[in-house]
Order: C-alpha cells, then sequence, then structure tokens
C-alpha cells in the first residue's frame, strides 16, 4: 500500500507558518524575479535555534515534530533537538534525506548545493529510494532545503523548478549555510533520518518501521565550512541516539541488522570527523559510508516486542571535535 | 467553589485539531452509521507517537500539556512524554482517569473497552469521584477515549451517547489498543493522573492540588495486549515520577500520605507487573491496588514550602520488564 | 544596524492568545476603569506551570521560546524551563529584564512593583540599556509584566500608560506574585536573561550575542515572598545553565570575561539566598551584585569555533535553598 500523503502540501504549510513568523525568526522571505520565494535563514538573515527547528520541520515535510532542548555531553550542556517522526520513510527518506546535489552551470558561475526535503519526492531524487519506500508525491509546488553558504541563483531555482514540472512561482527554497545556527540545528535534526538511512543501508526494509524518536546535541557553530562540517557530523556520530518501533519477521536477523548499524560499526569510527577527512586528503569518497549513523540505534520489533540496541555515546570524542579538550 | 470550565469544550477544540491534523498524525477518521465521530488511532490506523501525544490531551479534556521527549533508563534511551497538569482534579480525576468501564451486548457480541476522558464528566463515572472532586460537566458534545483493540460498535456508540445525555452526531471516540505507539504513549501519559489517584486514595484532598507535572519513558510495544499492559503499567509504577504542588494544613500528615504513595508502598512491588499478574492467575484483583502509582512522588506544600518525596526510579525492574536484561 | 522588530507587537500576539485560553491557563482577565486590560495570573487567579511559560513568553516580548520540561537535581525531580531567544539583545535585555520599579502613590496608597517585558522599550526603561542594545520600540500598545502580590491600581495603570505614551485602552498588565506557580516559572525562565545581563555588566557588548538557549529548575512555591525570592533566586544561581553563540575579536578576553560571568565569580557565592540577604540586614545593597548570575555559563565564539565554559551546578545548595536537605 503506497502512501498517499503530500510532502510538499504539508512542507508548503510549515513554510507558510515561516513567512508569517519572519519577524520572529529573524529570517529573510524575498521574491526571485522568477517569482521563486528564497527563505533565507542563514546567509544574509541571522536565523537563530527557532528558525532551525522550522528548517527542520520543513525538511521533514511537515510530517514530524521537534522540539528544542538542552542536553549534557560530559559534564556540558549543549543545546539539542529532539525529533519524532510518524512517517519515517516518507518523512525521513523520501524528504529529508540530503539525497539531490543541485549543480547549475559551469566553471565560476556554477551554483552548487545540496538538496534535500519535499521537493526530491517530485522528480524522484534518487529513484532508487523511492521505489524502494514506494512512495512519489504530485503537488502543483515544491519546497525545497539547501545546505549553502550562497544564495540560489535564478539559473538554480529554474533548474529545480523545471525538475519538479513546478512553476518556479511555486517554487519554495529555504536554505543556511552549514556554519549557521539555523544550519547547524537542521543537521543535527537529521539524527532520525540518518538512523533510518543506515538501518536501510544495512538492509532494513524502511517500509518496516512505524515510527522513529531521536535526539542529538547542536554543535556550537565554527565559522569555516568544513570544520563546521566536522562537528555537525559528529554530534550524530556520537552522541546521536535514536529509537525505532519496526515490524520484523526475525529478531536474530534484525539484531544482525541493528548491530551493524551504529556509526561505531565503521571501521573509521573513533576519531573527529574533520580528523578523518583531513587524513582521506578531503577526498568524501575515501570515508567509509558506514560512519554515518547515530552513535546509538535502538530498535524494538513491534512483532514480537523485542529490543535490540547497539553503539554507545562518546563523550571524549564529542567533546575533543568541538575543541573543548584536547 | 465548583470550577466551570467544560472537559468536553476544551477536549472538543482538541479532537477538532486532531481531524484538521489526521493525515499527519496517521490517524483515520470515520463516521458511523450513528453520525458518532471515530477517531481511529491504532486499530486500523498506524498512528505514531504525536497521535498518542493528542490522544494524551483529549483525555486531559484539552486542560493539560503535553510534550514529547527521551529519558535515560539504565543506559537505554527511550522515548518519554512530560505531562503538566494545572487543573489536576478537573483534568485527572475528572476526565483522564479511566473510570468508565464499557460493556454493551451479551455473549460473543459483547462490545467491552475501558473509558476514559471528557465524556465521563456528563454520566459522573464514577459518582464518587465527582462527588470528591465537585465537579460536573455540562455540555451537548461528548468525548471519549477507549483503550481497546477493536472499533466501537454503533451498539457502544449508542450507549455512550445515551449515558451522556447527548446526541449520537454529536459524539466523539477517540481509541488505540494498548499495543499501539499511541496507545502506550497516552497510557505513559497518565503518569500525573496515577499520582493524583494514589494521593487521593491514601486520603489526600484533590481539590487542594493546585498543579502537577511529571515525566514517563513511553513503553515499547509489545505485540500480545497483556504482555503490553504489563510493559505500560511498569513505566509509571518503575519509571514514572511526578511533582505537585499542594496545599496541605499539616506537613506531618502530609508526609504519611506521601510516603503511601509511590508504587513501592504496596506489598506486591518489586517484580514486573506481567510477572505478578500471571502469578495472581490474571485475576486483577488478586493484585495490591495500592501498587498502581508512579515509583517516585514529590509534594510540595504551597502554605508551607515544605518538600516531601518517597520512592524511586528502578531502573532495573524497568529493564527486566522490557526484556533489555533478564 | 538597529533592529526594527517591535517587542510590544509581538508580545501582544502572546497576550492576545493568552486571553483566548483565559480558561485553559486557569488566569482571570478583566477590565480596569481606565480601559487597562488586567491579567491575573497568580493573585486571585490559581495559574500554573502553563500560565507562567506563556508569563515568560510575554516577557520575552514574543521573541523566544520556551518548553515546560523536568530535570534531576541531586535525584529529586523539579520541573524545568527550557527558554531560546534568537534576538538576545532585544528580548533579553531590551524586553525580559526587570528594569523598571513602578512606584506610585505615597505612604499606604503607594503601589509597588518591579516592572518587566516589551511596555519598558517605549519609555526606554532604563535609558542607558537600550542606547547600548541600540534599540527603542514604537508601537501603539504596551505590555507590561509585574511581578507582585497585588492587583494594580488605576492610579499605576495610568502611570504606566501615560509614560508609555498609549491610551489606557491599549495597556495590557500582566502580572503573578513570586509566591505562585506562574510567577515561580517565569522567574526561572528568565536564565538567558540572567546570562545575557551579566555577561553585559562583564563588559561584553550585548549586541555581540547571536542567540542564546538555557534551561533553570522551577523554584517550590513557599507562601512568603521573601523567602520564595530566595528559591527563585537560587534556581537560577546554582542549577541554571546556559549557553550562548557571540561574535568576539578575541577570545583571551572573551574567557576573562567568561570566567567572570557565572555566579560562583562572586564572592557571596557559596550559601542560599537568603541566608545572604537575611545576613545583610535583608539590604539589597549589602548583597554583591555579581552573584546575580546562572551556575554555569558557556559561550561558543561564531568566529572561531572556541568553546568556553565556566561555573557548575551545585545541587547542595540548591537542595538546602528548598529545605530538602539542611
Amino acid at each position: 500500500m503506497s502512501i498517499s500523503v503530500s510532502v510538499n502540501q504539508h512542507g508548503l504549510n510549515v513554510v507558510k507558518e515561516v513567512i508569517n513568523r519572519a519577524d520572529e525568526l529573524a529570517v529573510k522571505v524575498e521574491e526571485n524575479r522568477d517569482g521563486t520565494t528564497l527563505i533565507d535563514m542563514g546567509v544574509a538573515a541571522k536565523g537563530g535555534f527557532l528558525a532551525g527547528k522550522y528548517l527542520t520541520d520543513i525538511c521533514l515535510g511537515g510530517l514530524g515534530h521537534t522540539e528544542l532542548s538542552t542536553i549534557d555531553i560530559g559534564g556540558l550542556m549543549l543545546p539539542s533537538i529532539i525529533v519524532a517522526a510518524d512517517y519515517p520513510s516518507v518523512s525521513l527518506l523520501g524528504s529529508q534525506f540530503a539525497g539531490w546535489q543541485i549543480k547549475v552551470g559551469e566553471g565560476e558561475n556554477q551554483y552548487f548545493a545540496m538538496g534535500s526535503g519535499p521537493a526530491r519526492a517530485l522528480p524522484l531524487k534518487p529513484k532508487e529510494i523511492y521505489q524502494d519506500i514506494d512512495y512519489k508525491d504530485s503537488f502543483d509546488a515544491a519546497v525545497i532545503v539547501l545546505e549553502t553558504d550562497v544564495k540560489p541563483t535564478e539559473a538554480a531555482t529554474q533548474f529545480i523548478a523545471q525538475k519538479c514540472g513546478v512553476d518556479t512561482k511555486n517554487l519554495y527554497v529555504a536554505f543556511a549555510p552549514t556554519s549557521s545556527v539555523a544550519g547547524s540545528t537542521q543537521i543535527s535534526g537529521r539524527i532520525v533520518e540518518t538512523g533510518l538511512h543506515k538501518l536501510y543501508k544495512s538492509g532494513f526494509d524502511p517500509k518496516k518501521v512505524r515510527t522513529g524518536i531521536g535526539e542529538a546535541p547542536i554543535a556550537p557553530i565554527h565559522p569555516k565550512s568544513i570544520k563546521a562540517m566536522g562537528r555537525t557530523n559528529d554530534m550524530i556520530l556520537y552522541a546521536g541516539r535514536v529509537y525505532f518501533e519496526v515490524e520484523a519477521e526475525d529478531d536474530d536477523e534484525l539484531k544482525k541488522i541493528v548491530q551493524a548499524t551504529p556509526s561505531s560499526a565503521s571501521r573509521d569510527y573513533g576519531k573527529p570527523f574533520y580528523d578523518l577527512f583531513k587524513a582521506a586528503d578531503f577526498d568524501f569518497y575515501k570515508i567509509d559510508e558506514h560512519l554515518f549513523a547515530p552513535a546509538v540505534v535502538t530498535v524494538n520489533n513491534l512483532k514480537t516486542g523485542r529490543i535490540t540496541t547497539a553503539g554507545k555515546v562518546n563523550e571524549k570524542i564529542l567533546l575533543q571535535s568541538i575543541g573543548y579538550v584536547e
């Protein structure tokens, strides 16, 4: 049975609330000449934790619930975000997952950004995921989230609109840099998505996941994008915790999958992400893809009531990552 | 002074929000042939944590505040629910308490479910409680919550409507099984109610309770209702914590009452609920009624500023209850 | 660049929601003969945690985000409030800070209360702060919060309206005693404000603070105002934790400022506030002003990514403060 709920429709509801509360959220809303609505949450706008919470809600296609909170990491209180996702496959893999590389133009004029959010479910980026979750959206507006330091160009918005099959007047682009409060918040807001994506890559059918909830600290901002990327990844890899309710036929097989899921199952586990990245000569493809997962993954099997957990929070590496201890 | 606020009116406001957001909450709304609105949150519908949060809000007659969160139990992160209740006697005893056994028809056609929520305050189920809290509602619509594996029959909805003195067109029934995410969430959402009920049974006047707040983990689902019932009870008995602001004349007397309040004051304390239930040949009436209380009860006396606390979280039994340790 | 957002406009939006939900919040709304809207959250009204959450939102001029939660202090669960403020200088110093002593009339008829909230930003109370944050509001309605045991007199509301340059019909006064649930909640809701105010007094430019988030336990009520004041202060001084994202040129200078910021940097640190106050013959001006700060202050420098923290939670003194241990 495919799910008929529209992530773009519900995501647009969140976008409209953001537009209404733009002042309070310290975000800037403007229209491109082509009619695209641009929602700047951290490039020229200041944004903040609340903008980051809403940005997460947009990523989830309006099908999640988020709360700002605080968390203790080795005696240090950090901000945190709690995310509940009751349509896991659709809201996390079908929307929040950063699965659409936007690359428009050539050379100096090239616009590049990682795209996530509901819009992906129109052109099906990437197609394989949508086949596996048996979902596609059909809606006359598109909502996309870009992690970027640069306001999208018109070439980019026209490209996105065209791929989504919507008029640019019906395209909504929310964006924030990795090195911004809203950006940092929305990345930690991927805690449940990262867990589901890794479960999926470990061989579990994401359609069999009934619901998920998780919490991750929000990374202190670093002004350099590449270092900010290290910190934001580490929030999930070394301190993010996620819990799923799933339907599985075989607890032993599920246990094997769960044990392969947390970041600690990777050969690259054990150092701050930036250090790994540097050692890999900043070549993403040299880093073990199995690393990208929460620190702790707990799964309850709805069919048997059996709980399985793997991984643990690594406070030491997290504090190293943010330069709090050496 | 009796309180004039209507739990059915405020509960209906929550119901209307649920109906508007049915898609997002993964709940199913339909009308019986008699015009009753049925809100399925976990029988044929999938529901989820957010549906469970709203189901708790409905139970509270719209007079509480709930948040989804996470909690650490012996190193295991579980979902949790936080509940604040600023009309404790009315919203908890007068609405949320599961005080109305719905039993309609005979033999195979009998419909049975535990009823809770605002509707109870119309026929006053049970009358003694409403006398003790000096409250009754008067409203032309009724909102009831049923913990059940089976969609209510028309015989049941007609019976409920008739008892409440409302037209079936004005009856709203929200329901979910114990073995569902929304059901499990709403049971943990009874943390403050369970505490107030036990304080009341220990001899404290519930009208003297000004406000309450509490938190309990949400039980991992077990597919068998009876085992799910064990787990959901244990969340409150062994890990639920509640805090009240009360008006008491005598701190020594209050201290005695508080010491008699947590689950640990019961002779049956110390084993997972399912084990106790099994040892009692699954006869509810053989289990000490004093067991049904939060693990920890803390009370501050508004009149003197004195704090009294009793009980403690028992992580070991909670983890046994969910099969995480033996 | 001065900020153009209006704290009175956004604060009024919260006030209107409170008026709409007055029943649920157990607050009383009435009009003075001069047309002022009085929102009683704890004098004749009962109020509660939710009223306190909204009272905090009003204090913040509608430019913050608050959540009720729970916190563990030495094994005792207390209610807590989490506050995020994305317009720190404006919402905290320009609105929430209790910087306006309202003193109207003489002798027995004198009305006295500490004023906080958006209204201060119209007459600029005190002027120095508004110069330092480069902010003033301009709006035709005024919203003020009074910490008081007594309903404001008409002499007081006329005085406030006149100072704010608004018609009394456009004046909204929300009030609650220190010794009330809503009052206690809104004081703990000052955790981030107290941190920013101390940073500012320690020499840091508040306009350079991008965002802040914090959490503090909510004090159990004590019926005597002076003792309630002691407890509510101690929640922040000995258990409040705050985190800021700031822009600083020099990490070494920032470190010195941060180290001077938590309550433990004061010579008077180390005893419950009431004991200090009593030892000072209840003369506020004999207490070291540097004491008024959160227990823990953590700052991340957006410009360098460097984290600095100072202070620690002192569970023992907090539990002494509320009479839980001796």
